[in-house]
């Protein structure tokens, strides 16, 4: 939960003056995302979502995601929508950060996914990816395995202080990822941070999707590897095979899989699992005292990265005709 | 700010099927209130406020605030106002705590209160009081005189390493207050906790009030004590007699006054910061490891205290004819 900055009643009034979206009536500070500061803003025309971003988003980034969820928005996904101010422009300034309104989307996200439920991200994974497929910006992701060492060396030497031999486990991972990565695979707009809290529903359908505050352009079956840690796995850290065919069915019913693809999936899962494993480490070790946030436990990714350490094959996930 | 318990989608879906008020649409935990879980709730029929009771309130006492705020509304005072549920009751069950949904109150809390603001308060106050006078139910204010030894002695000894001779100050004042704290002055239902983030404004006009978990029967012009020490200083701790003058003037054209009432502000005053001294003093202490949410500054009420004693009569606090 996260309101790292707090905004003055007088000075978002001004703030939304900038806007054609009438007269501010309230505004709550609300317990979600762990990155940027978000408000819930209803004015005389309705409901919106105010985020400031805090530090650890890069300014340089602001334009790729909001032009994105212009993109995907436009091309029928279900997204936050951002709202140009009366100048044209959707990226502004307020209470010394930058800030953007976007619009309030309906629905609640799953604490206890479903296989009913993963079907429904699958299918709406695949099409973003599609949806994606002629957005013109670039970004790099700083979070794949380029960006690992980094993270690694932020945290290796502390490592064994969370678990005994976490830190030669961490090594020999990482150099095998960066050894066999795939290169040659299908790239596109990735979500890259789909986990349950950013996945809408009502009733048993999907109604949106949040937080492409991740999102770049990497290869599109990395964000699928990304769900499988996310959403297929059980409390006890036991993997879910109903759910991940039903994740896996749904995504290639949409956007059929290649064969290198299916076969780089155990790979991918992998490199998912590190890659949430070297981030919540860096986040444990990192709590500055006093701090707001609770980081979330880096041993869960720990455990499902040795499942995917067996996995032959992607019908170990569930997959029964790739 | 405060999510201490979360709640799944299919569990308040669930509690809301007992209530008339439509159908779930979204849920958000907001950063608001520092005692309880308060979600944002937006059904088919509005939008509402869900507040789930943490250990810190006790749950004999929540019919009383219940009930307070359902009489506050008939009486006229904009309240947040108690849903009943299709059995005709206010108070539920969920995620293993007690629960209660109230209507969603528009306005703003002012983070830099004008002395147009405090005049607009002193109303207010005063006709909460006058609204209060025929509400039938008593309950003890536990954070009044009687109460503060208990908290002196949780915190006494550790006051020092807080500041030099802290214990010391504390320990002197408690004693002249509980020797000459007046006992015969006008009682009824006050707010006690009547903090700027507890009052909403829309433009410079008052728009409501919040929060009643700290409400009870005690004197009455103890109310207007606690609203000078949290609306009448400066950042810098100094007294501003302009706003003090709009606040007492304001609520003594409500409901005035009584010379003892007058005589005896001083002396309120003196107590009320003593109060937030002595409760954010042990908060400060007793942060747990890990807490998420950082406790309030003791020492700004050190120094509002010592304003206090310095206070000779009631012109001390800009009134010019008691």
């Amino acid at each position: 939960m996260a309101v790292y900055t707090d905004v003055a009643a007088e000075d978002l009034a001004r703030f939304l003056a900038g806007y054609d979206i009438g007269e501010l009536l309230a505004y709550k500070g609300i317990a979600e995302g762990v990155e940027n500061s978000n408000f819930l803003v209803h004015t005389s025309r309705g409901y919106f979502i105010l985020t400031l971003y805090e530090r650890r988003v890069a300014e340089r980034d602001l334009p790729f995601f909001l032009a994105l969820m212009e993109h995907l928005a436009r091309a029928g996904i279900t997204c936050p929508q951002p709202v140009k101010n009366r100048a044209g422009v959707t990226l502004g300034r307020l209470a010394g950060r930058p800030a953007a309104i976007v619009t309030f989307l309906d629905g609640m996200w799953m604490r206890r996914p479903s296989a009913a439920h993963c079907a429904a991200l699958g299918e709406a994974l695949a099409r973003l990816h599609l949806a994606g497929a002629d957005f013109s910006m670039r970004r790099e992701n700083a979070l794949s395995v380029a960006g690992w060492r980094q993270l690694y060396t932020a945290c290796g030497e502390r490592a064994d202080q969370v678990q005994h031999d976490l830190k030669a486990v961490l090594a020999a991972e990482l150099e095998l990822l960066e050894r066999e990565w795939p290169r040659g695979l299908p790239q596109g707009v990735i979500h890259a941070d789909l986990f349950p809290d950013n996945v809408f529903f009502l009733g048993d359908k999907l109604s949106g999707l949040i937080d492409f505050y991740f999102a770049c352009t990497d290869t599109l079956v990395y964000d699928v590897a990304v769900c499988l840690n996310a959403w297929c796995f059980e409390v006890d850290h036991s993997y879910n095979v109903t759910k991940g065919h039903a994740l896996l069915a749904s995504y290639a019913k949409t956007r059929p899989l290649s064969a290198p693809e299916w076969e780089n999936l155990p790979l991918l899962t992998r490199g998912a699992a590190l890659r949430f494993l070297l981030t919540r480490l860096v986040d444990w070790l990192d709590v500055p005292p006093g701090a707001l946030v609770r980081p979330k436990d880096p041993l869960e990714y720990l455990r499902k990265l040795r499942f995917h350490q067996q996995a032959k094959s992607a019908r170990d996930y569930g997959v029964t005709t790739p």
